[in-house]
């Protein structure tokens, strides 16, 4: 074993441990006197599910902290409160798509009514900030806002442009930069500001996280078209009942020949002109799928995602140490484009 | 004119022209470089409407800084973000009652759908914290924090006992202190946490802040039962049709007679015994009216509201200098129970 492994693993073990110390703060921010309410945000606990957000908080205080054994405290805040910001986003979306299934189980929506999940993303987001003023820094507090407004126009933009079979890739890009990588470069910017590592190397962690924020979106809507719905563990094809335009279509749209958009233009609209029906989903997915091969429109999104996450991992080579927290997060962006879920 | 009386208008002209600024800090927080955003967020300035809370944090600004001759900036601020994070409630609480109509108008979920209303209420909550970041004290963050998460419980906590006939008082205090109470004694409390007016000053005002809020919502429960719609200016029976029990009702199951008893039980409750239909509700509301006349149910509930106001002004008056400021915050109490809207 090379001392770059046995390095690696060490790391591992760490990021392993400090995530279980995550959900420990996660779950004791979320305690209530009330049953009621720790039972339904006992649920919400079902929802961590990759822990992307967090693990880009504790990795990117290890890259810029590399001489700190033990992480601090105020390093596993930060990433509860990143995974409740996006827990809540989650409940929420779940409402918005009316979606059955999240992380192979039932979506709160579906069990316990929207009444309950509206309210439960505004307990969880109530707590987000709650947490975050446990920092202290009112600074961190203004960034974590932040990223919730810009969260929140992202959404609004995608709402907005819901069944706009003209959505261009320029929007497309804005709606999930927002939507999205917002949250992802915060993680890092906010890790950044309380570590006092200055402002260059902040804004290369910030752009790190965004730009990988971008490309994860990206992949998210190419498995919405087609992955396998047991490995990726939520209802697929909701981009197209929810009318939702993403990269590949986009692309096949503009792409493809006359008869071929006509076609396509008729599978996306139902008889009534609105959007595309559950019913009709499944076959209608079917058929998409063979039109963004035909076009090659699948691999024009993968590669997007790809470059990007080039992107990300030149800006943190060219402005971190090279240490093994850094190549954890070089690690990271790559796993970004090659997952299954 | 007497001197008090004349001391009296130019402070409610100064509330009024701070009112204006407040609205325009308001405006200006929600600024977007997105249309889609900024005509969702220009709906909900619809929504002001008493401005409650506001006054009751100008007017404490004013009861603690007598010598003070224009308000300071930061109260406009935290007047502003207690405005947001209320609209915030009350676009989600109509997403989850399914109303139509709010201060005269349709609701942003009749209007523009729940998904909108939805994400609109996100949007507004996390300006509010957005805004509240900007007063640069994590202990003002943390307060407003809170007292949301107290908000959430109470809404939960009303959510898990929808369609109980048998909610007992203690229960439904626990419920109104939550959902409305608490966000009223923030409005003060936060105010005298900004002034740095001491202890015992800050707890009589939170004190005074919270009861008065009790006693606002009994009040608004008994509007939903007797009210005018068009003076009060939204959907009402409301409360019947979503299956809450509030204390006129209360008072009456207990205080009534068997046979009264279960005829309101049989009013109450649908053929499928889950809850009222709408089409029902008027007819219903009717009858109900009629009973709680008859066991002085109504009048049960306005001298609890009364008797809180007393002991909201009680609070006032042994800990608060007698100023202008003061005398409008009595008489704001009084105005709580005197509203017809």
């Amino acid at each position: 074993m090379s001392v770059l492994t046995s390095q690696d693993n060490v790391l591992r073990q760490r990021l392993e441990a400090d995530l279980v110390e995550v959900r420990r703060v996660f779950a004791g921010e979320l305690q209530s006197d009330l049953d009621c309410v720790n039972d339904l945000a006992g649920h919400a606990q079902r929802y961590h599910g990759k822990m992307l957000r967090p693990m880009l908080v504790l990795a990117t205080a290890m890259a810029v902290e590399p001489t700190c054994e033990t992480i601090e405290q105020k390093y596993l805040v930060a990433a509860a409160v990143v995974e409740m910001v996006h827990l809540a986003t989650l409940v929420h979306d779940d409402v918005l798509d009316d979606a059955q299934m999240r992380r192979r189980g039932a979506t709160i929506n579906h069990l316990r009514g929207n009444e309950a999940a509206v309210m439960l993303g505004d307990y969880l987001i109530s707590h987000a900030y709650h947490l975050c003023s446990s920092l202290g820094s009112p600074e961190i507090s203004r960034m974590i806002a932040h990223a919730t407004n810009t969260v929140c126009e992202g959404e609004l933009l995608q709402l907005a442009n819901r069944h706009r079979l003209d959505l261009d890739e320029p929007t497309y890009f804005k709606i999930i930069t927002r939507k999205t990588a917002s949250l992802c470069g915060a993680c890092c910017g906010v890790t950044a500001e309380l570590s006092g590592c200055g402002q260059k190397v902040a804004e290369a962690l910030y752009g790190y996280g965004e730009t990988l924020g971008i490309a994860f979106q990206i992949i998210d809507d190419v498995l919405d078209l087609t992955g396998d719905q047991d490995t990726v563990g939520k209802t697929l094809g909701q981009d197209l009942v929810k009318g939702k335009l993403t990269l590949p279509l986009i692309h096949a749209l503009g792409a493809c020949d006359e008869a071929c958009r006509e076609e396509l233009i008729g599978l996306l609209r139902s008889e009534g002109g609105e959007g595309l029906s559950e019913e009709r989903a499944g076959e209608v997915a079917v058929r998409v799928r063979e039109v963004l091969l035909e076009w090659e429109s699948l691999d024009y999104a993968r590669e997007k995602a790809v470059s990007l996450v080039e992107r990300a991992k030149l800006g943190l080579m060219e402005n971190l140490e090279d240490t093994p927290a850094r190549s954890y997060l070089l690690g990271l962006a790559d796993s970004v484009v090659t997952r299954r879920l």
